[in-house]
Parts: structure tokens; sequence; C-alpha cells
């Protein structure tokens, strides 16, 4: 498994240095579906928005694509006309070179806002990018795509229906500015199946929902978030019917959670990765804003990052979160120790630390009071996220 | 002025080592008013409170008080029933020792949350503290209540009315789990005015407000905060008319802000104060949302720290607050610097970066829209601030 090189039918990918980023690092990528594929969005919900997301946003309406251009180490965000007027002229390049309409190339850029893009080094690149396209490039196009990332992001699922299979492949970016508000990171994902472009789009919603919308690193949303998603339909599989959707859905969610888990996992100077469960909660919707808190917490985070059992600063956070809770009733767990029981600690600090000190474990939180419950990932704060972010221009 | 002692006619104060901190450091402390003084108090809005939130929330009802004894280095919070029976408990040592009613005591407690008060170390220590209670023991007191902060807290103001001078002087403490959400921390004013208990609860109300309402150094509420304010009226100084009332005000508010600016400049790790106005937005609300979300956020926070004079975070964190904004309309200064106009950057990096080398500056964020406008002090985030509380409890 390996060795075995991540793809999806129908499309194809590379990645080259452009010089856009330092070192001659890998800055820009591509991908290219061999048919024209039904598509679908989401995009960020900061009010700033990046001349790509303007640009794809408007292209998106017509709901069909062949390509996605790709450049990180600069956001082309609040570069004013100039900005649009460069991310059109990426997407121009790239049809030129594919021999494909204009329209049907969408834009993405991830890096420093407020920095006039080199496009001219973004057009000498482009077909040499363009001439190493291959089903194989989907690794090089992962890492093209990286800002403060310290690995590439891919994920592969497979579904059947009526006995044919089908793919799901999906690459990712982020590791700062994550925050559970809409798709807070790039996320690219082709698929080979054949669906409406009315289904396609609500099940990239509801996988983006259940996976990008549930993870945090630092509360911050970008101006350039965005998912694409691309099913051109090569395999000849239909997702035609609420049942085959259905499967479709469960390879798409397990593709993006996937990928949401692995961001939260690289987030900027992260050493753990915690889950954060609330149950007991008079509803979901009061469960996510706890876990929101909780999983939120500059003061959670850095305990964590301590590997400190303070849970004085999980029931204290959860406590600011707005929802109405009886401290005599809360219990916390740190997976299977009982840190907290009906508001007060029961003494187990030593079992804790020792599973603080593992790389992935659960928090949760049980107040005892309904049904509700929610999730939500996150990851500790360290010394390094703010060296990384301090540092981040120069 | 420097050799001055701060203090206020008609009250006492002293500070001890009780030994609920290490090395010996002061950990207890109390104000006496020499004569029964209308009280008024607010309180953290965190839904899980301390005990002695609980018990000073029920005492302030009555509006009248003697006595407030604090201890740091123990929250006494999330520390069930015999928490509150500790709580009571501190106040009848201070009633006994200073021969006043139980009721007339208020309690306040700082530090870690969920450990039981060592109560026995604080009722060995009450007769030393009351002993040496004195007109000068203000810095002594101050001192007692720090937990991570580097400095005491004091401020002292005089106004005149009809001829006449009264004091209002305020202690406070808080350096971490600081945002605008009600008194995030603890503050201990007093007057020797004569005021009555509705104006003198309007006008802390007031006061916090426009003081401990508008800074953040983390984001996070605490389980404790709280500030009361005790009038003795000794000076024979009335606040009797609304012209007389409004002296009292801006004395308060004087003192108010001038110690919740040195809980942003004390903040934990922090190494500059940095004032966030937002002006030109369609509504106050909305200019205080953006100052909130800019002034809160991480990536801002940790490029003051880098001293990168990166605007695009502080466009994007505008972007994210929730409110409707134009971003072709935006303009932003450091001081005097203009480095965004109409939301394109001006390229005036090198001056910028001279002013962000300063221990204080102003971020000024134009929305050219309308006329709300709004202020919030923040601090950056430092590598310190994470070492500080990954290690809080070792």
């Amino acid at each position: 498994m390996k060795d075995e090189i991540i793809t999806c039918p129908g499309f194809k990918f590379s990645g080259c240095a452009s010089g856009l980023k330092k070192n001659r690092e890998m800055d820009l990528g591509i991908i290219f579906s061999e048919k024209e594929a039904n598509t679908a969005g989401v995009f960020t919900r900061n009010r700033i928005q990046a001349a790509c997301v303007i640009l794809d946003r408007e292209r998106i309406k017509a709901g069909r694509g062949r390509a996605i251009i790709v450049n990180s180490g600069n956001a082309n965000c609040c570069t004013g006309p100039r900005g649009m007027s460069d991310a059109k002229a990426m997407t121009r390049f790239a049809a030129s070179g594919l021999e494909i309409p204009e329209e049907l190339v969408f834009n993405a850029s991830t890096g420093v806002i407020g920095e006039p893009l080199p496009i001219e080094k973004i057009e000498k690149a482009v077909p040499g990018l363009i001439q190493s396209l291959s089903g194989r490039g989907l690794p090089d196009f992962a890492e093209a795509i990286m800002t403060t990332d310290t690995f590439p992001k891919i994920s592969t699922g497979k579904g059947e229906i009526d006995g044919k299979t089908f793919t799901v492949t999906g690459a990712a970016k982020g590791s700062g500015m994550i925050r559970p508000d809409m798709a807070t990171m790039l996320c690219f994902v082709c698929t080979d199946i054949e669906i409406k472009h009315s289904a396609l789009k609500a099940s990239l919603s509801k996988a983006v929902d259940g996976s990008f919308n549930r993870i945090t690193v630092d509360g911050d949303t970008s101006t350039n978030d965005m998912a694409i998603i691309m099913a051109n339909g090569i395999s000849g599989v239909r997702a035609e019917n609420r049942e085959s959707e259905k499967v479709f859905q469960k390879v798409l969610e397990r593709v993006l959670e996937d990928l949401a888990r692995t961001i939260v996992k690289d987030g900027e100077g992260a050493t753990k990765l915690v889950e954060v469960n609330v149950l007991g909660a008079a509803s979901d919707r009061d469960a996510r804003r706890i876990a929101d808190t909780v999983a939120g917490s500059n003061l959670v985070k850095t305990a964590l990052f301590g590997e400190d059992a303070n849970w004085g600063r999980i029931i204290a956070a959860a406590g600011r979160s707005g929802v109405e809770i009886d401290s005599e009733k809360i219990d916390i767990f740190f997976n299977d120790v009982w840190m907290v029981k009906n508001g007060v600690g029961c003494g187990h600090d030593a079992e804790a630390e020792k599973i603080l000190k593992m790389p992935e474990f659960e928090i949760r939180i049980d107040l005892n009071k309904g049904d509700g419950k929610s999730s939500v990932l996150t990851c500790d704060f360290s010394v390094d996220y703010v060296k990384i972010n301090a540092d981040y221009r120069t």
C-alpha cells in the first residue's frame, strides 16, 4: 500500500517550482480532468475574499469544470483590481496550454495577504507544469500547495455501486488560520463517479460540515479558503438514486474527515491531536458551542502542550461558552480516566498525565442533562506556534 | 510622587504570606473600612462560578460592607460543598478578628481551579494579617493578590465637589484569562465619598464597561472575576445629585481605566501594549465586534510579537468578525503610518516596523462607512505566554 501512488482515474496532476517561494520549493500545481466534470465548491465566509474566491464563486455557478490551478506563497488577496486580473490570467495561461475554455478553469492562491502576485513567474512556469501532468502527479500537486504545512495531505477512498468501483481522491493544505467556520483551508477532490451537479453540491456541503468545519488550530479563518470537487463520470458508475448517493456520500465523508484530521495533526507547532467530545447537552447546538469553546481556548491548549491535567481550564472554558450548564452535574474524562465527577475533581492527575503524554487522546465532557452531542478536533498550542507565526513573513 | 504611599482615607490594608504559595510569597490580603460602607460589585458571567463569587453575590444584595479578604494561589472553584464552607470560614475568621458581622465581609480567591483550599493555613494567618492593617498597607495587599502578575496594580484619583476633596483608590490583579466579558480579573476599589448604593452600583457598572470590558489578553474568562467598590463617606463629600455623581464617575473611570491598562501591559508574556481603534463603522456595536476580533486574533498577536507589519492578518480578522464590511473602503494605520488604503497595501512596511518596535502604539481601522467607533486594548502573544501557561501548575 505504501508504494502505491494515490490517484483518481481520468485526472492528471502536477506541481512545480515557479519561484514564488524561496529555495526553489514547489509552489504551483494543477489538476486536470480528461473529461468535463460536474463541479461544486464551498468557499470562505470571511468578508474579505481573495480574487480567486471571487472568481471561482462566479464561474462555479455553471457547475462545470476541467482544471484547477493553484499557487502557494502568495494569497493574491487585498491586491486591488490587479489581483483579479492576475487571477484571471492564471486561468488563461492554464486554459491556453490545456486547450480548454478559460471558464472551465478554477484558481486558488494561498500565502501572504497583500502582496501583488508575480504573475510573470507563473506565466513562465505553466507550460512546463502542463507538460508534466500525469496520473501519478498528485504527490507533487499536494506538495506545491503547502504553506506552513510540514507534510502533503492526500487521501483516497473507493466505493462500489452495482458491483462497479468508483474512486474519491482529495488533496488539502492547511496548518494555521484554522477554525471551524467553513472550509478553513484549501481542498480539492476528484472523483470518477457520475453524479448530478445538485447532488454533488449537497454531498460536498454535508461532508465539509462533518470534517473541515469541525477542526480548530488557532481560531483564525482565512480569506482564501475553499473546497472544490470535480466529478468526471469516467468510471461509468452512476450515483443516480438516494441509495447510491449515500454510498458516494460515505466515501466522500471518509476522505474529507481523513484530510481534516491530518490538517489538525499538522497544526502549526502542534504536538498532540485531541478530540473534544461533548455529550449530555440539552441540544447538539449547545454541545457544539461548548466543544468549540474548549477546543479553541488558548489556556486549554497551552495546558495540553505542557501535558498538565489542568481540567479547571476545561470547565472554565465550558462555563464561558454561553451555554446554560449545571456545574454540579459535569463529568470530565481524559480517555477513560475520570477527572471530574459532579463538577469536583477526582484527584486522578497522575493517571491523566500518562494520557497527556500520548500523541492522540480524547477529552470527554458529559453535561448529564440531555441527548445533545458534538465533537471537535483540536491540537495543542506550543511555543513553536508563536515562533512560526511571529516569523511568518521573514 | 514616587515615594508617596497610595491610600484612601478611612481604609486600612494589609497582606501576608500564609503558605498557599511557594517560597513564602504573599498570598493573603485584607481591606478594612473604618466605617460601614455602601458596597457594590460586578461579577463574572462565566457559568462556572467559584464559591467566593456565589457567596459575594448573595451578601452584596444588602449593599453594605466593612471588609474584603482575598487569597491568591488557589481559586477555591469546583471544590464542591467544602468550597462554600471554606469561603464562609475565611469571612468568619476576618469578622471575628475585626469584631464585625460576618455578613459585612466579602471574599475573593484567585489561582488554580479544582484544588481544595488549605483553610487551616488561612485561619492561622488571619490574626497577624489583621494586626498589621494600616493606611499604608495597600502595596502589600496589591502584592498579596497577584498570581502570574509581574507587578502590583494600584491606582488612585482625587476629585472635588463643593470645594472638598474625595479619593478613589483601586487595586487589581490579572494577567491571563483576560477577555472583554465582564470584570475579567479581581479589582477592589475604596472611596471616601458618600454616595447612595444605587448610584454607586450604576457608576461601577459603567466604569467597568469602559475599562475592564475593553481589554483582552488571551480570550479566556475566569470563574472568579469580580470588581467590588466600598464607599464609606468618611470625607464628608457627598455625591447626591447628577452633577456631583458625574464628578465621581469621572474619577472612578480614570482609576479603572488606569488599572485595566496596567493589566494588559502586564499580560502574560506581553511585550507590547496595543490600542485597537475602529472607526467609520455602521454602528458602535459593529466597531466593537471588529475591534474585539482583531484584538483577540492569535495571528495578529503573534505578528505583533514578531514586529511584523502583517496587516493582512488584521484585515482578515476584521473580515471574519461577522460584520458587513466593504473591503475596497478599508483604511488601516499604525499610529500615523498609512498601511492600507481602500483595502490595498500602501507599501509602508519599513516605516511600520519602526512603530512595531515601540512598547505602545495604535492600530486604527477606518471602515469609511458610518460614525460607529470602538476601542479595545490588547497585547502581543509571545513565546513566554505559552511557556507561562504550559507550566502554570508545576
